[in-house]
């Protein structure tokens, strides 16, 4: 699911209250729309592994004048959570610890790619290899968990079945496919399998994992007609729509500016 | 096209004279059966960028002693195609020449990576995504160069198109798709392009593949079904056999033993 | 400075007290000999990118069983220092965050090129290294900072300059030689700089780094005379043992089955 | 040794013959200065694995009007060595043959480092680190083949040892340093060791080859004192001229405008 980060800042405007806000954007910096100034965000959390296209070791904090503020005058001891140092050395060009630098020039290559494709262009690609993959859900007849498809993810598909166990599902797509999908979480363990459709990726990749969720589905035995899928998200990459999918398709358009998160 | 290299060898026994055996096999050493000394071939030729999994940059010849023995008689002046510097500094461990050494030590894991997986088992590979891509392609209801398809190559599916140029199909495939097919070579020019499917694959990548000719034939103009290709391999790779391929399959497994080279 | 965690377990043992020992092996391990259970430490704490050879970017905790119950015990708050959590997952092989995977593999390697090595070696040439970088120190007419050369650290040397601010001698050897020395820290900011040797090193790098820092402390304006270090530390690298050097050498083995951590 | 191009481009103007001329500039390209038009070459040809800093495995021919007008005229059979289909194919973005792309994509951005430096910073860092090698060798005491200093190589040094055999300093340089020393080729063998110190090399390699080449030397018991070729390098990099090096400096300046290739 998404949320809509911009209708929580209203909702926080209207309430007559003036919080922090900060937000988890793990699974969206880099793929989905954010916008930390205009909604006025105070702290946004994110991770190197996902839309920033690096390996997992890194926890990104992107902290506003507000926050820095309360972190001033919180009185609250503290050491691995204190920003203090930090930013005491970084204003020098120091760490007050051995930063991990080979993320660091990563995120920086990382960032150049994001530019060069451009950042609106990123997220359009997210946005159609998104569509092409729920495209292929509902060909498929399964159930997606975000059941509001205007405020589906346009980095995640939590795909729901009912004749498996879904971890079954992310096992054999493992073993016999050499295929990573995510398993479900907490209570929905066993009920929802995630793909997932962020990061440095083409229509090609997505296909291919259409393709090997198919068969994972199948092998698993979920009833599942082979290719209809693949089909699905293809004819929507070449711009046939379906029936369905058109009509939901402007709708979701129109819908971006105001959630994503 | 697969040649029949058993075949051949029993065609020269036969015919009573004992010339060389040379023999191509860029593309098909460690993707397709090959039997040096059964088949008594005299000089193999490959490269290091096909079934060896390696960049473009080196070509292994393997020499049998008739050859060698033909080499050191030969009167005839050469410098870059003489054997005997080379054979006489690696029998001391050097070379006459500074060697590729990256190539050698990538070539060293590339047979520890072979040899892991079992020789046997590589091949096996080879054949069932060969025989999937060829399932697709019969999906599609197009032609392929090889129309026998006992002697179809495991390595390679040359797709004869007639509503399009080839080339066309493999521009649109790169530019759109960031997806590299091959075009038809010579008289092949715009008739055929190509699919490769050898070296280091598995089925989602091949499923990709399909996914991506598929939609790159039907951007270039040539009517196609999107995803019956990718449908027909998957219930291949799924032992859902199809009329036409499930009798096809028992055949073209006889022939196996018989044919490749 | 190493400090000798085995006269400190016997100073525990003799105190009548029982306190958990935890130790900072973060410049030790892996250089140094350290013995987690002979000493009966119950925490040691490293990181990735000292004597593991890796990049930084990770912290390893070896947590022994009486830590392991003190955490247990323990009522006050907390999250990121929570061990429970990792250890529950970790025992079925997950865990409770994204792991910094590349690290881990890296972890695995560098623990095969140690035990291939084989650890005594690995710290008998670490204990080499470090006797060659004093012994060019003890050449330029320049104080170690620390004085007893029998509590030398094998994997660090700080060198005290009196002419100079030390701060130039580091920027100055990063500048004109690309080479990375260490500041003083502290209150031995501008009076000391260090030499690193520890890790994937031989000998050849350390003459270079001790060629190059002859120049640094040249070009700062220390006054040295060039290439008597370097001299000095191949002496000892060929077993030609200074006066000096020879008498210390023989101390500071027998010392060393007492001292280091 | 180097020779002099510009002066055998005078020997030809003068001779009243107009022979194609063909360099070998393998051990100099991106080295030592060379001036393809200005000297009139014809063909010159380099590899990948010395001043372009690429792994072995590529030759790269540079090919004048001259001589490409020669080889249209000319009868002989040939295939390896015909240049035509190459041209041919190049014109068009293609290559007769499958590319050694890896050495391509290295060759882009070594150029580009090296233009980055600024190719006469480059050729004055060769001369720089050659000159303290040289400086080395003679506080060694010992011959190098070059024995006309204006005409030695500023991208390798060959010594010459009298009390062992060269092959053995060699041998226990890459067995006990793990440093590549070359040997002596033909009737050198033996005789002459080679110094390699092109490409990207810096002054702290330079010291860290020149301390390792004296204890390989110690080892194998030519008598040397260690540690004065590294202090000779030392202070010719750090401007202190001795005596013998500081009246030869000016003269190889000289020099250099004259006789490099």
């Amino acid at each position: 699911m998404t949320t809509d980060l911009a209708a929580v800042r209203r909702g926080i405007d209207q309430s007559g209250h003036d919080p922090l806000l900060l937000v988890d954007v793990v699974s969206s910096l880099g793929s989905i729309d954010f916008r930390m100034d205009e909604w006025r965000v105070d702290v946004a959390l994110t991770g190197t592994q996902k839309g920033l296209m690096l390996p997992p070791g890194g926890a990104i904090l992107c902290v506003g004048p507000r926050a820095l503020e309360a972190s001033e005058k919180n009185r609250t001891p503290r050491y691995f959570y204190d920003w203090r140092p930090v930013i005491r050395d970084m204003q020098q060009g120091f760490f007050p610890h051995t930063p991990a630098t080979l993320l660091l020039f990563g995120l920086r290559e990382a960032l150049r790619m994001l530019f060069e494709e451009g950042l609106d262009d990123v997220l359009a690609r997210h946005q159609r290899l998104a569509d092409g993959t729920r495209a292929a859900v509902r060909a498929w007849g399964l159930p997606m968990l975000a059941s509001d498809a205007a405020r589906a993810s346009n980095s995640l598909t939590a795909v729901v079945v009912d004749q498996v166990d879904s971890n079954k599902v992310v096992k054999v797509a493992a073993e016999r496919l050499n295929l990573a999908l995510g398993v479900g979480l907490g209570q929905l363990r066993g009920r929802v399998f995630r793909i997932g459709h962020l990061g440095s990726l083409n229509e090609l990749e997505v296909l291919a994992t259409l393709a090997g969720t198919e068969l994972a589905l199948h092998y698993s035995g979920q009833a599942i007609e082979l290719g209809v899928g693949v089909a699905a998200a293809q004819r929507f990459f070449a711009g046939i729509a379906a029936a369905g999918a058109g009509r939901a398709a402007p709708a979701a358009s129109v819908a971006t500016a105001e959630r994503v998160g």
